[in-house]
């Protein structure tokens, strides 16, 4: 995709990329939280990428930001994840917070090299807002879910109900008195995201930690959020079938015995061996472009700010719905038949091959693909642009 | 795609594709030639739309004379072929002949409005190539097959091997002695391409009749030639499905009773019927960022001109290869499941709603979608750019 | 599937089927009422098979008539249907009738040749009962649509809705007065089944040609007419799959030169030319299978009569369901990848190859396939059997 | 599939396929020797299931004992295996061997209740046959992969390749001197089927322990035993896709929310749900019906011992082969997408659902399915049945 061989991130990007690498199998097996790399991650200087140069960040527009997620993706997409949440987080703010907010947050973290977290699940209603008179403020209170990159982080976005059933979100930091990180993610795939529970207990919040000017959705320019948390899902999941390409391609071409029944010298000259990655190529490549497509528009459309027309959210968020469903499909499907090339030997456990698959699978639930197929079938035939909403 | 809005070509297009739609059903009936629509694209002024400015022509770079391609396919997808292959003819005289050749065939083309037809197709080897010593010159002899466009063309271009196997390309008036247009095509699809059979009877060419200077395939610049017919084939499978979809779509549209066991409203807000257009658009639009891929990259190379590399077409010919079979699918899939949501009244003769299907069914027989994927995976696997040939 | 070379039908059934193969291309073309072709199935004695030995018929199960049914499809489509609803009208009055109806009309049946039309179709509301004081009796009045085999029919089945909204469906003569058969089908497929329109000018209907005693889905056992119905589009859609599949063949074998870009020494040869005839074979062997099954249900559910409970009519749905599913899949997927082996020269009008593809889609459309998996859907995750209804 | 309600095997299997079932989660967790799983087939009685009455087994057909090895997969598909290719090694011997061999191994098999495993893999050639001159006997020498089921066995069947290329299998002892099973079987599906490597060191074989008379697919009746491996994997990956779509079914049912955009009321109520179920469906019943019909060819040919033709084996290779393709292809698709309808809270770690696809997906590399396409491929255009050898 996009060009960056000058930029100043290129040889950082290397440089973790390549240590991710060598210990990427491992760690899918051993799950829990990676802190050396994402120490790693911290040093590099990539965690202000997307911040502007106003602000001290690198001001690197969303396509470039998430263009390295996918590269990250194909080597480690929990990494890649918790990266580009990082960044949403950090959009999140601009999108929703007043400019004094924008500014602080943004300068402390590439000051102080903050590392930030999700406690922002809009689905998961079991955490309430009270209100804290005593403070003229809030307490959050109970069990969010899903946090992915809680742990090991310095700042959270945090959101809550309060009595009317509004949602608000809260900056704090990861450490103030009430909240505890759990380290209870154990899952199939995606296993480093930490993406596990987090406790807030009577947690103070004050009012000027709370993004409600302008607030969640409260504008299409606001909208841009769900979506910017949208096209970071397509990112990763062809980053993953790349990466599961990748590894097939390495598979292959180290054998030398092709299948017993094929006229063919090598593995790599089968004719269905050979069709296979045709396939997987025409898949990948569509979806890559796809994803282009939505970042020329994500892109254009931040520049707008909030003189941004529904008519043109809109407009993105048909693009960004189109190259989240044909990229969830390219990427189950590479890594889900790229076992068709490598043959038997590549299942060894050693190689934990099935990471590629496990990942994509569980990040490909999010929020189920069906209803993006739905949304893009009602664009196209009654002409309706998807709804805003956390999904959309 | 690419916006024309202001371009000289958008009205007379835009007229042209009126009067062919109203027609478009009834031709798909009765074959033949399209004498009466053909007669308007030569008044329309687009058949210079690729001619150079210095030769008189409109100078459209080839991803606009596609993009038009492409439109006509949606209304006419046998008249875009015509309209295709007459440009593909006068590229394959600046890619294969010298500057002379050049500059007087474009020139005459603007000033005589002549229509190009296609007499060059090398698996065909029943033509051959006789010395007339007589004249210091050739005589073509012999039958052609899938001569699109000959029947009522102004000239032609002509294939045939010598004794040595050696491909031969000349430039003729389609009237010379010795040429015979037959009417008869007859085809399940794509029916008045008149894609017929011409008969050559020692027809004479003179040696500066011949594009062997620099000639077929000559250089890396040359081999731009078959791509170009590549990419040709990929916007009419692209044009075909967008007419089908905006078929279906008004079937779908005017239909008020949604089928029993439903229980939406209206067939437009049946869940499956939606889900359908939803799989229609991912399809179409991946296919249609790949071929505007495809063109910029052609577009480039062609500006390129004899400085092309090899590396350079390469990439050119992986991108069309791309595009082709992923537009291929796409038309395929939408001309043939575009009536799960049309229902069984949308089957009727009077409709004749299965010319889609026929259409780029027969279209995406020129040359084989399987050895386009095997192209694909070699260079997914493999790192081989597909082979220059008169396919790739 | 089943073997019959030993019984009564097999010859007369071989030599329809040798002239029907002569003329189906040509009769595709021409459209209209096959005169000739229904002639020969009544001269046949096949217009008999299914009517129990009793009252003269040959008795054959109905696994037995439906295996006809499907290699009949294979060579016409359309015939195939006007024999399998002919039958299916005679299974109506044994399943809807009194015992005096079904002796009367499956004896005259047998005497008199008759051969049987539809026109029953539950869906069309604009055929009204009106009482006939005078006479005792009944008046239908209105058109229907889709009278597959009302042309050229001696007596129809027709249903009509009386003031309350409840179905009647009524025996008569195709001649009786105020009856007018239309000429008026013309499709893009199964273009001889003559599904035109039948206007009924006050048809006079007396008691006891009304099948209301035991009636239309008034037990488990009356509602496997819906079911039998079904099952009979499956067989054809199969059948339509093999006539498509053997014509490939014919194809495949009588071409000499494979792709330029193959290896193989013939088309036959080619390893992407034999997988998709793996495919075909598969998905057409799966379908088979699930007729079988479909059809052992069926037969033991007709045997059962009046004692078949709902759950056992459930399980015979289930079945058929599912051999509908697999087996328009199969047919579609047969026709339309057909060409993908037979190559460019295949599609000429002459061969009429498109026509299996055309035959197939229309008649997939007779209900929705999608509704038919959401029923299965329904069964394997919450274990509901399809709900009685005209369709199900 | 076939009832068994009253057979004498029916208990034994209930209860083994109970405790199975408890632990199966944890053990795909700790990989391993299923050492108290095996203990318990073992006290089943279930090992004598395949072996005739008068060697005092159970006589149980083919079709039953595969039918078992289906619903023992449903539960865990390694533990299937190994009691799957426990009933294989005694095909081989009663195909490949001497009558005395026969009755032999089977009786003592009974009497011992002998657990058999396989060092027998035709495709690797790394075991040589030595002569032994001092005992008139052969040495058999070096290093064996993939042999499923010889950790904690009684006997084997092993192979070997002479100094002129010919395979030996014998029967010997699993704790004879010069045999080392290691525990090495580390893999990311099938955990438990201990497929490491068996280390030959001059390990002494007699001559009457060779399987050489007849010996390996010394006639059609021999050519079953590939036959039978194959329709063992066939029955395989469909328990597995059962298994999966009996804990999806599970997942969907237990939730309560749908998705927020959807208007169904329970997810087990959502359109999109109910279709995935519906394919699903579709799918493993076809797979199923395919897998009785080669069951039933199968069990015919068996009887027919060495009176069976060649043209007889080629019709159950076919058989076979189209099972394992359609076997492959649903079990693979149910365990790939069940997750589409199991939501993401469904790939916790602790369910470990993702072991349906890890063992499908490791399990159908056996050997390539695209050969076998290509096999039934040939025989539907070429007319030709699957060559016999070690895989067909």
């Amino acid at each position: 995709m996009s060009q960056m061989s000058n930029a100043p991130w290129t040889e950082p990007l290397d440089a973790v990329l390549r240590e991710w690498a060598q210990t990427a199998a491992a760690r899918d097996k051993a799950g829990g939280t990676a802190f050396h790399e994402r120490a790693l991650l911290r040093r590099s200087g990539l965690l202000r990428l997307s911040i502007p140069t106003e602000y001290g960040g690198d001001g690197a527009p969303w396509s470039t930001t998430l263009d390295i997620v996918r590269r990250m993706a194909q080597v480690d997409s929990s990494l890649a994840h918790l990266f580009a949440f990082h960044h949403l987080q950090l959009a999140t703010i601009r999108l929703f917070g007043r400019d004094t907010q924008i500014r602080h947050c943004l300068s402390e973290t590439v000051k102080q090299g903050w590392f930030w977290g999700n406690a922002l699940n809009p689905l998961d209603k079991s955490t309430r807002v009270l209100p804290d008179d005593a403070n003229n403020g809030y307490l959050f209170d109970g069990r969010k879910s899903f946090c992915s990159g809680a742990r090991d982080s310095d700042q959270l976005l945090a959101s809550a109900f309060d009595s009317e059933g509004k949602l608000l979100i809260a900056i704090t930091p990861t450490n103030r008195e009430g909240i505890t990180v759990l380290d209870d993610w154990d899952n199939m795939g995606q296993r480093q995201t930490d993406s596990g529970t987090v406790i807030f207990e009577r947690v103070r919040i004050a009012p000027d930690e709370l993004l409600n000017d302008p607030g969640p959705l409260s504008s299409p320019f606001a909208c841009l959020r769900p979506l910017l948390a949208q096209v970071i899902l397509s990112h990763i999941y062809i980053g993953i079938g790349e990466g599961a390409l990748q590894a097939a391609r390495d598979a292959t071409l180290a054998q030398t015995r092709p299948w017993i029944a094929s006229q063919a010298e090598r593995p790599s000259e089968d004719p269905y061996v050979i069709a296979h990655y045709g396939d997987f190529y025409v898949a990948l490549e569509g979806a890559r472009l796809l994803c282009e497509r939505a970042m020329q528009l994500f892109d254009a459309a931040w520049r707008r700010g909030l003189a941004l027309t529904e008519s043109e959210r809109g407009e993105v968020a048909v693009a960004v719905a189109t190259s989240k469903v044909a990229a969830a499909r390219a990427g189950l499907e590479v890594a889900n038949r790229m076992f068709d090339v490598t043959g038997a030997r590549s299942t060894t456990a050693a190689l934990r091959l099935d990471r590629f698959w496990r990942n994509v699978r569980v990040h490909t639930l999010h929020d189920p693909i069906d209803y993006k197929v739905r949304e893009l079938g009602d664009w196209a035939l009654n002409g309706r642009v998807p709804k805003p909403s956390f999904y959309s």
